[in-house]
């Protein structure tokens, strides 16, 4: 039986490529992995969990040499590994990365190659958990969950469809975005969430070291905050990478904000009832929508 | 066998009041329930599913004859029902609340009674779901729980007992504070994340109209919202019963927000890093002591 990928290349052997790595094997989309990774100890554990096939320390000849090459580092990491790949670069082989950021996958690619290569597939998968290396990646990571895919005018058509098999592959439903729209709609619904729990976290934790708040704080405040344990390091370089529409939107959060301290301070208990109220029906649609099942486009 | 409770008159018989009476009944901690709501449909759903024994739509000469009293309704609520309960206070009787604000609630009590009974004992069951109204009241709701109980100078030592005697009874472990002390611990890690959740899904639900962002949101969304899905009615009365604690934490929070959005202007990737390994650490404290047994005091 041919698999639709007989040599799979991960760079970056983590959370996110550890899973498309486990996915990958499990639904039988993947014959051989290959990972690369610069971290030694998250390496070996990649090897001798047997996540991957064959270890590299960084990308070369033999790591290059793949049907499909999947970037799964932090996007800050991305430029120095397309700029490595150069040499190496195939036309036979697809290229992709999972990062969470694409206008800036984008550039780089642009800047390595002067123009983003016809073979490049940029994708994101909208998945992840707060814990991060590879000993917390999970085959069924993408089950079930999206993963948006954007090409430039340019994008081989064949290169699209491989891409795009293979995240069906690994059980994820494929939508096509460009870039900017992509960066725009994540920026409010992960980038800046990630960033309010952050800031508040690290704001309330300077607080709990002289008054002891934590102790007091319960099941709302944990999952409120979930999200401020995820990976500092992939963090910023998400921050980084898209802060030109994260921005905007701290901005934004701020005036309303603000708008809302100046009902509590008035005591306008209508207008306070009519936020929580339009909040909880918004999150209601949301869930709605979540739990429908996402048609495949 | 005697219980500690012969008669509970539970006021107001939602989420809170209607777990207060399960875990009472499954505790055996009281023997005769009383319901007090407002809300007809409600008050129906907690006699027909067993919750209480004896429904009155409001605060009358036999529903205040108990052992003990527990005022469950949202804290705006709480003013009205002590000036209900003031022509059938009876010394015999304990009264307590479940608000999730307390300077007010004293308040209120100083007002309605020239000085806050020394038989009232104000509690907070630190405990709560993003559901509400009986059906959604659980038994276990408080078990392994905190409970932060505020007495003044004037409160009778044998109330105050009675009073922790009871949560303790219902499984939750019982701390006394400062009314004042309570409101501010409370202020920032329940009120403030609620106003920010509020505030970020209602701002997002408006940009979901016209952009369709919630198509593309995952579960890091989802968890960090979950408290947006909160009673409005509730919170509404909680912001503006602790409005003074609340809205200056908005405008810390606001400033801390807006240096964050200077380091990702600038792209002060290590400042970045630095701000979300400090909150990911401070989550660790706060998870490290919530999975800590609770020490009894």
């Amino acid at each position: 039986m041919t698999m639709l990928v007989e040599r799979l290349c991960i760079i970056g052997v983590g959370l996110i490529g550890g899973s498309v790595a486990r996915a990958a094997r499990q639904n039988r989309v993947a014959r051989y992995i290959i990972g690369v990774d610069s971290d030694r100890a998250n390496l070996r554990a990649a090897l001798d969990s047997g996540v991957i096939d064959e270890a590299h320390g960084e990308v070369g000849e033999r790591a290059a040499l793949a049907d499909l090459v999947v970037i799964a580092t932090p996007v800050g990491g991305v430029p120095g590994v397309l700029a490595q790949l150069k040499g190496h670069w195939r036309d036979a082989t697809v290229y992709s990365d999972a990062g969470s950021t694409k206008r800036s996958v984008l550039e780089a690619a642009a800047q390595v190659f002067g123009a983003v290569p016809d073979n490049f597939v940029p994708a994101h998968p909208i998945a992840g958990a707060e814990q991060s290396g590879v000993l917390a990646s999970r085959a069924d990571l993408y089950a079930g969950k999206r993963v948006i895919v954007t090409p430039t005018e340019r994008t081989d058509p064949t290169a699209l469809n491989r891409v795009t098999a293979f995240w069906k592959g690994l059980g994820a439903t494929v939508s096509t975005m460009h870039a900017d729209h992509h960066d725009a709609v994540l920026a409010a619904t992960s980038h800046l969430p990630h960033v309010l729990a952050f800031v508040l976290t690290a704001m309330l934790g300077r607080r709990d070291e002289t008054q002891e708040i934590f102790r007091y704080a319960a099941g709302g405040f944990r999952d409120f905050t979930r999200i401020a344990s995820s990976d500092p390091l992939m963090w910023r370089d998400i921050c980084v990478a898209n802060g030109a529409q994260i921005t905007p939107l701290i901005e934004a959060y701020c005036a309303e904000l603000k708008a809302a301290a100046s009902l509590i301070e008035t005591g306008d208990a209508a207008a306070l009832h009519d936020l929580f109220a339009e909040a909880r029906a918004a999150r209601q649609r949301f869930l709605d929508q979540m739990e429908s099942p996402i048609p495949s486009c």
